[in-house]
């Protein structure tokens, strides 16, 4: 079968193929500092040359930050946009790495070989199984794959700030039947993931007022509001005793599990201890009732992520603040809208202020959840490649945080995304030391290799 | 009657009082600035040259810190105690300041005459009322009067390091039938008041512990413990409906106000409306059933002085902490122990830790609640002594605040204290361009000259 043929090219050439994702580990692509600018357009650069090598019509397009690489190969089939960036994080503190970050070199460690760089994993690496399972596609066949579409952003790491207007401007050109994502890892490191559900976000930060200014408890004690009395007062109400939030409405929009995806979840056996345990602590915090993963993947939450307000330092200051401040965030699942989320949270606690308190509200922001309709064939026809290549059966899964490239596909451009990757836990992502195991490498390009001979035309 | 050619000596030499003071003022006497130890221990020489001139047995007396000034008269009567402070607080920030802060001047204000200077209310100003008292008294009768001794503090603006060790040591020495001391104010600047109760303060702070490093909400959120949400949760339950603080035992060591006390505070007809209005307030916040003046003299409270934790900077991390902190004290009154309050609010919070979470205390620290026995005929005396200088009824009243020295002389020296003052609220002590009214020298002066003639031997 020329499957198999893919396979074992891709096995024969994978010394090739890990120096050519040095040459790109090499270039210091860190798109939020400006001082590497020109590095960030060489990346993008080094790309379309790769590609155009491959015979992909291939070009980098400016936008007012840095350049998006997109290209093409009009083939037969359905349209399948692939996505993954070319940036990487900053690298400090550099003294915690025990290697210059843009000398990528392949190391031994306690589970096989590692490609140690910046980027090598988020997302270098990910993005680089792709073009090499196009390669070696391209080396059996003579020809590419299907009808694809590859599309690299340079601005990922900092905040995206092109991408929308990009989608809305090029729309015609990007939509495809079918978005493949390649920037989400192996479920515990070991078992090949699609991932199905990400989790929204609204966010928000919020000033509780009192008295014109600070006040001496020794004069004013007992007889004038405490703004941090008021705040913790009402954050202390955030949840009832079952660990559900308060804020009125907050669960309308919040869907149940599919029989399917919950007894599949369950198949996965999540460690919850292990994962706990990894960072201390022993028993699971949130909704009762909940198992685990429904806990991170599927249930919304409430999070106080910053709290502060009168005095602070060292020693002690009895003072009554004029002010107290928190930060707050929800994750969304399902239909929630992140406006009236906040707008519900705002009211919630406005109702709550006693009388010389005032609420000042700032930086709003929000982005609801996603959810893949896995109806569409292709997710079955990945779920089969990946289980065959790695072993095990293959899981639909869920993702705690938030990808919004995925959610802009949808909203944006009207397709799903498919959203599977090949990092582990323990990559270190945008820390120091960060790795990508060469067998997430090797069977990353394996893997697309397979997924491509499913659902390419 | 002798008492009225003292009071026409007072009057007539004035300017020469005035002048006096200013020589005072005009040693930067700053007790917590290192540079200013030598001017500090000027100022001690100056208060010794004065009073030995007046004919007291005084001098210096080293101690670690700075020095105590000691000066007795042996004569007739009650052996009487009075406790001043010569040193300063620091000056910062200078550029608020008018002029010079130790380059005092008499200046006319929207009240009549005022000395401006630093230290001029807090508290050289007050301490000179009783050396210039002596000194009209001397000039009349030829001699001091009574059974006298003064004792001046150089380190009351740096918390008093060297106080408890000298009362200890100099016990027989300073032990009085009585303390006078004259660091405090008139009742809403124009009533003539004696503090007979002092609130006590308990303080700590606190952190409770949770994951062994700060998480990301994305990946732990709904499923990891969250230290600012235990933190606010049982913070937030601190008082009930009622504004009563919910420690266990928090009320057992109160006492309810004698009646005649509670008569007399509502004779003062407390505009608590102005006083909360001064700074932006309208409603008392304290516990109900409780008038205005109570909550800020006789009943205990509960404070969050300080709250922090998680991410605090511009914009926004998601994240989960692996701390939250606060700093909370109790004003205490009655017998209420410190200890055994902080050691049920300990209890109180531990009690509602969840797992995994751990309370890490520090800092605890604090001291008792006084009232003064004014069973002592010399406070009922003192009393129609301050009515007749200021034409109106002297008031009994309380203090927010703490006022250690009061305590120290109770508890080692086993003395009840009379605390009379004549500060007003807007001297702005401890703030740039303090001044003294020159009516509160002047009258202060008069009202010891009148409370020697009643209570001196």
């Amino acid at each position: 079968m020329p499957i198999d043929k893919v396979l074992a090219r891709i096995d024969e050439t994978m010394p090739e193929a890990v120096e050519r994702l040095m040459a790109l580990l090499r270039i210091p692509s860190i798109s939020t500092d400006p001082a590497y600018k020109a590095d960030t357009a060489r990346a993008a650069d080094w790309l379309v040359k790769e590609l155009t090598d491959l015979g992909f019509e291939a070009s980098a397009r400016p936008t007012t930050g840095h350049p998006m690489v997109v290209a093409h190969h009009r083939g037969a089939g359905p349209h399948i946009l692939f996505y993954g960036h070319y940036d990487v994080q900053p690298v400090d503190p550099l003294s915690l790495w025990d290697r210059d970050p843009f000398d990528p070199e392949l190391q031994d460690g306690p589970n096989g070989k590692v490609i140690r760089a910046r980027g090598a994993s988020d997302d270098k690496g990910q993005l680089m199984t792709f073009v090499e399972a196009c390669r070696a596609w391209k080396d059996v066949h003579g020809t590419l794959p299907g009808n694809l579409t590859l599309f690299f952003e340079g601005e990922e790491e900092s905040g995206s700030p092109s991408m929308i207007p990009y989608l809305k401007e090029h729309g015609d050109e990007l939509k495809a039947d079918l978005a493949l994502i390649c920037d989400t890892g192996l479920f515990e490191s070991a078992i090949p993931a699609i991932t199905t559900m990400l989790r929204g976000l609204a966010k928000v930060e919020f000033t509780v007022k009192a008295a014109s200014r600070d006040l001496h408890s020794g004069m004013y004690g007992g007889l004038a509001q405490n703004p941090i009395r008021v705040l913790t007062r009402i954050l202390g109400g955030l949840f009832d005793d079952q660990g559900r939030c308060q804020v009125p409405g907050f669960y309308d929009d919040v869907d149940e599990l599919p029989d399917t995806v919950r007894a599949q979840w369950q198949a996965l056996a999540f460690d919850h201890a292990a994962f706990l345990g990894g960072v201390g602590l022993s028993e699971p915090a949130g909704e009762a009732g909940r198992t685990p993963l429904e806990m991170i993947w599927s249930r919304p939450t409430a999070e106080i992520n910053g709290i502060w307000g009168g005095y602070t330092g060292a020693g002690f200051k009895t003072v009554l603040p004029a002010e107290a401040h928190a930060k707050v965030s929800f994750r969304l699942v399902s239909r929630q809208d992140p406006e009236k989320i906040l707008s519900a949270f705002r009211d919630w606690i406005s109702a709550q202020l006693p009388a010389d308190c005032e609420l000042v509200w700032s930086e709003p922001e929000g982005s609801p959840a996603s959810t893949m309709a896995i109806t569409n064939p292709a997710f079955e026809a990945a779920r089969a490649a990946l289980s065959e290549e790695w072993g095990v059966p293959a899981a639909y899964v869920g993702c705690g945080g938030s990808i919004p490239i995925a959610g802009f596909f949808q909203q944006i451009l009207g397709m799903d995304a498919m959203l599977i990757g090949f990092g582990r836990d323990d990559d270190q992502i945008h820390s120091p030391n960060e790795k990508y195991d060469l067998a997430s490498f090797h069977h990353g390009i394996r893997s697309w290799a397979r997924i491509l001979d499913r659902i390419a035309g």
